[in-house]
């Protein structure tokens, strides 16, 4: 029942990031995102760096002293990026974003090292991943390397006093986001947007004691569907996927193992990828999770280093196999004892042992050993990427942000 | 790969809306939605209402002088409702509704009569069907008679002025709305809402010169599922859907006739219900549309009152029928030449024609009347639901404003 404006041409919201001066010379006469255009304009009241406990209990986020915001119009392209303090947008009533979410963000985070550096995991990835996820939410796109310098610089300013080098082992949680501004009712792709990066705290989230235990989505509910947008991180995989959390069949799990179709494809465990451990029908170690190809799930950053590691360093080891696999799969092979371990993957929960799989009133119980939190193929896969991570071994994937001393 | 606090416990959020009293009755200790509490707080800066030709290029939506807005909490449930100056909201950067897209939201009209009086069409549906949605998005749900009373209000302090007398046929869109606020990032219901309603301009969508040119959804791309939320008025169905009408294909073509399935079932048009009168073989004529009962599509208060219209007032010439069609048998009707008219219903279209609808290059030519722009039955009915929008016609659907003198 909502009106719709005449289509917008809009060819340009929808094309792929143009990469630095190749932009121009491809014609585009708008301007283009540009991360050494920032202006800066520094608080001038420093907050409080909460510790811990208070970060982790707080019923808002408590984000650090700035954010840094662009703004994007599509007569003109990208404004300057500004660096500022962080507090509240003023948003029309009106505006896109509100009425009909278009949306789309990012998860990373940021880590102290036991070395006293902070990094940040394969951010070029989460950069490119928020540009595909704009372009299926008509929001503009950008190149990627500007961002990626957009978040360094944020850091840069915050990071030292936010997550100082006493803090080793902490980390801030970054969200990256882009919201369709332009105030008018109608559904059509948005012609201005604010491109948004703050820093918070987040709780730790990778270590329930026991295992994370996840129950079925309900046979009503399905998280996304072949020819949606499941693949991209954009609000509306998320808000409506919140209902399945509540009600009785809840108590005593805490996420949600989405299935998709008639036969119960396991696609995601909560908002993260799904992981089994299994001893195959012929005997050989498996390391299983759903593939890409059909859109439903999201590319992890955390999945693909996961499954990049085992590929190269586990080999002989393990078989990494990308396939649709469901529910009654994994009750074939509990019941010939050949599950191992699962655990799901995320820049929120990291490497998260899985305990326990409800479907229908039936259980699937996976071993966790007691000393190590986990499954040893898990364990061994959360120590190697946590070192990188965290600065114990030296790694490309860790990218390192200048702070000054 | 997004966090995930610990599960809300939030039954309250997704139960049925308490009605009135019967909301302490049973035992609900948080305060309901009472418009009987409002606040005014009248803007002292009259702005000045344009005419129909300025509200209608206008790249932002021009809205009245005030809005209605009322805080939810889940520890104290609904705050006092304001009557406030129309103006920006200020949005934490990480509250719910700009990450997840908690957001839901109704799309009426207010018509000025030929009598002189300002009316509703049915819009005790629009606030039940809010409820309905935000039931679905993790949203508080509320008394919907409080809701009616709300809009009620702002349109007896703006209508006289920015929709007056004289001018008679014209309408006020009104969009009430339903955002999550809470400032916290994490995949979980917020405990934090604003229910606002705003009033403004948007352009007349029933008559496309010549009548609405449709083309079929891209392959790649489904709109709704059975599982899903097509049913509900939530953002996450808008923005999506915008990429449809991005491209070459879209040259000359108004909207989008989403189909669903294997065998292409025909289910909305654009953001509005579809409809087409053919003959069947029997010879019978019939108006078909697609059904409720899979939740695929939104149950349009204009798409009820045609059906109820017909149901009630042209029974024995026309059959009414809710069942999944195809685009196959659409072709298949054309080529018997069976198909009689077809046209898009909702707040925004109203009833609007639709003269063609082009898929994989083939099209159906559907005859418009030059003299009536519509098929003779759709401008029946048009003609019979446009008289009591507009007072022509004495109906207990249109609900009259009261307005100062």
């Amino acid at each position: 029942m909502a009106p719709t404006a005449v289509p917008v041409s809009g060819t340009q919201l929808n094309s792929p990031a143009p990469k630095g001066k190749e932009a121009l010379a491809n014609g585009s006469n708008t301007a283009q995102l540009d991360a050494s255009k920032i202006i800066y304009k520094f608080t001038t009241n420093l907050r409080a760096v909460p510790d811990e406990a208070t970060a982790n209990t707080s019923d808002e986020t408590i984000c650090t002293d700035h954010m840094i915001t662009a703004v994007w119009r599509a007569s003109t392209g990208w404004e300057a990026p500004e660096l500022k303090p962080y507090g509240p947008l003023s948003i029309m009533p009106t505006a896109s974003v509100l009425n009909y979410a278009t949306e789309c963000f990012e998860g990373m985070k940021a880590y102290r090292g036991d070395d006293g550096k902070l990094r940040l995991f394969r951010p070029n990835l989460n950069c490119e991943r928020l540009n595909v996820s704009a372009s299926r939410i008509s929001l503009p796109t950008f190149d990627a390397a500007e961002m990626e310098k957009l978040i360094v610089t944020l850091l840069s300013v915050d990071g030292p006093r936010w997550l100082p080098k006493d803090r080793a082992g902490g980390f801030l949680y970054i969200r990256p986001i882009l919201i369709g501004t332009q105030a008018r009712i109608g559904v059509h792709a948005p012609k201005e947007a604010l491109f948004y990066i703050m820093a918070g705290f987040i709780p730790r989230l990778d270590s329930y004691p026991g295992g994370m235990r996840l129950h079925t989505s309900p046979d009503d509910l399905v998280r996304a569907w072949v020819g949606g947008y499941g693949y991209a991180k954009i609000g509306a995989n998320y808000g409506p996927s919140m209902i399945a959390k509540q009600g009785p069949h809840m108590q005593g799990f805490h996420e949600i193992l989405w299935l998709y179709g008639d036969k119960g494809e396991c696609t995601e465990a909560g908002a993260s990828n799904f992981f089994v451990v299994w001893k195959r029908k012929d005997g050989k170690t498996e390391l299983i999770t759903a593939p890409l190809d059909d859109k439903l799930i999201l590319s992890g950053v955390t999945r693909r280093s996961c499954l990049e590691f085992v590929r190269q360093k586990l080999i002989g080891d393990i078989e990494v196999t990308e396939r649709k696999f469901t529910i009654g799969e994994l009750f074939e092979a509990q019941a010939e004892g050949r599950i191992l371990e699962s655990f799901a993957t995320g820049t929120g929960f990291f490497i998260c042992p899985i305990s326990q799989i409800r479907h229908r009133g039936q259980d699937i119980m996976i071993p966790i050993d007691p000393e190590l939190q986990a499954g040893e193929i898990t364990h061994k896969i959360k120590t190697v990427l946590g070192d990188i991570l965290y600065g114990r071994a030296n790694h490309s994937w860790g990218v390192v942000i200048p702070e000054k001393e």
